[in-house]
């Protein structure tokens, strides 16, 4: 992978944004860690953005206006936001592979119920950005697997974000951007919880100190993501006059073991990387290596991928431990 | 085609339910055009038979126990029954493409949420045979459609039939075998209704002495099958022992017009055939021609359509007249 190693947007990056100057937009989801970072690019580019999530965003960008709110049950000047909107981008979404078998309505309520009032709000011409999964192609028969590959979602979480590509797709369908995301990592992820991956869980270990653990296989290859990047991608799906389409928004391949080594060498420090196997729980829907074909991506958006891992894990450590030290001085 | 054009069950299709004797058998959907007709054959065959469906079942078979609930809120001996079967036909469904459209939740309730329930109520060697729908298949850019034809729903209603068939796949998908349908006719069919299609529509003014009114091009391609072909299909693959898997339960190539000029000759009536144009709602979401490819369940089941198309709707306008007598002599 080559390209500008800057953690910090590129001229080329504000480019993207800057289509969306004096264009209503709307995010939801817009606390968690790719839509907080969107909502940033968004209203530092001049959008009259709006952002809704039922979590409370700690910062708000001074030019964006924040809503907390549950898609389910829309408040009013969301519905409003959301029918007046140029540009959607629905980011909102209950992660969680595993958590999903053990609670498949709550998976709905927040992946496909949420989707079907999104896609009801909207006006008849709106722009939509939805982000999906490349789970959707479960344990993949080819590899790289492109968008025509087979759908095979292997738990009830991709199921569920499945049918809301397709529900967002018949409803709403006429403007509609489907990015089928993979591992994305970066400043401000989730360390811990159903969302927090592979690349959160040794984050977390390889920031307390502790040997970094991995699951299963150190083999096992994803392809990972900057989230730098994926705003990139997002933002160049959401632009006026941009295609419709569906397109996997893959990243780098990496084997697991590889990321825990980069992660340790990000922290500057020699931490333990030790294996344990993989639970029962995670072994009942694993899909194996998996890999995405971008090169639709690529062709149609002009998208490719800017930030190596190196580069990426630094920003993200240092990001890390400002947070750390944030939260320390406040105590 | 060819066949045998009985109307009554030979020594063959008899041969298909008597695999069932002695097992515990769930029906759901019992009340409706195929359940109903599915739960007779199997309480002939000697299976341990129970059918549930929350509209009431007029005539029970004598042999088959049947409860009147909502899948959605089990009743307490439909639970118990569900997690002791050894095979469950799980058939209720709320069908009606473009009332999706307009009730997207109601849909899911009664095809997403009631799966689930299924699902999760059942032992974990059961067998499921589960009834999904071709039209998840779009506007078909393969024709005839096999199994791995893109899936491209094209309204809510498939889009959630689509998402019953991975969940119960993910949850309870050891032992599953799907069969996607496609126009089903034959006695006791709805003739109004969301799921009366084009064929109940057509047998309803044509009983009713009107004119067939053919909606849309008279030359559009459907593929229909007789409600007898479609309960065999439905034995063979819940037969224990046969394989699992997903097949397209396609039937004979008929245009709307052939269909519409067979039903005028089974009434034994000359009637008017004219033409009007497809109302906006409904082409909205039309799909052109469709035919599938059956291949597949010939091959794995060694089902095919026995049923033509002239005597399959004798026997259904017979059945109709019976109907119309029967009520007749009860008021």
């Amino acid at each position: 992978m080559s390209g500008a190693l800057s953690a910090v947007p590129s001229a080329d990056r504000d480019a993207a944004a800057r289509a969306f100057g004096g264009l209503e937009v709307v995010v939801t989801g817009a606390a968690g860690f790719i839509g907080r970072r969107l909502l940033d690019r968004l209203a530092a580019a001049g959008a009259h953005a709006a952002g809704i999530d039922r979590r409370p965003l700690d910062e708000a960008p001074a030019d964006a206006v924040f809503h907390r709110g549950d898609l389910s049950h829309l408040p009013a000047p969301v519905s409003r936001r959301l029918a007046q909107a140029d540009v959607v981008f629905h980011l909102a979404a209950r992660n969680g592979h595993t958590a999903s078998q053990e609670h498949p309505l709550a998976d709905f309520e927040d992946n496909v119920a949420a989707s079907l009032a999104v896609a009801s709000a909207l006006a008849p011409g709106a722009r939509v950005v939805f982000t999906g999964t490349r789970q959707i192609y479960g344990s993949g028969q080819r590899q790289p697997a492109d968008e025509d590959h087979a759908v095979q979602p292997p738990d009830v979480h991709s199921v569920h974000k499945e049918t809301a590509e397709h529900l967002l797709r018949v409803l709403a369908g006429s403007r509609l951007a489907v990015l089928r995301l993979t591992n994305t990592y970066g400043p401000g992820q989730p360390l811990d919880g159903p969302g927090a991956g592979f690349t959160g869980a040794f984050l977390r270990q390889a920031l307390s100190g502790a040997a970094i653990t991995i699951l299963g296989n150190p083999d096992l290859v994803r392809d990972v993501n900057h989230v730098d990047d994926v705003v990139e991608a997002l933002l160049l799906a959401g632009r006026p006059g941009a295609p419709t389409g569906t397109w996997n928004l893959g990243g780098a391949p990496v084997t697991l073991g590889e990321f825990a080594a980069a992660a340790c060498e990000a922290f500057g420090k020699t931490r333990r990387i030790r294996q344990a196997p993989l639970p029962a729980r995670h072994r009942a829907i694993a899909v194996g290596d998996f890999r995405c074909d971008t090169s639709r991506i690529r062709r149609d958006l002009g998208w490719r991928p800017r930030m190596d891992l190196g580069a990426g894990l630094r920003t993200t450590v240092e990001a890390l431990r400002g947070t750390v030290r944030h939260r320390s001085s406040k105590e």
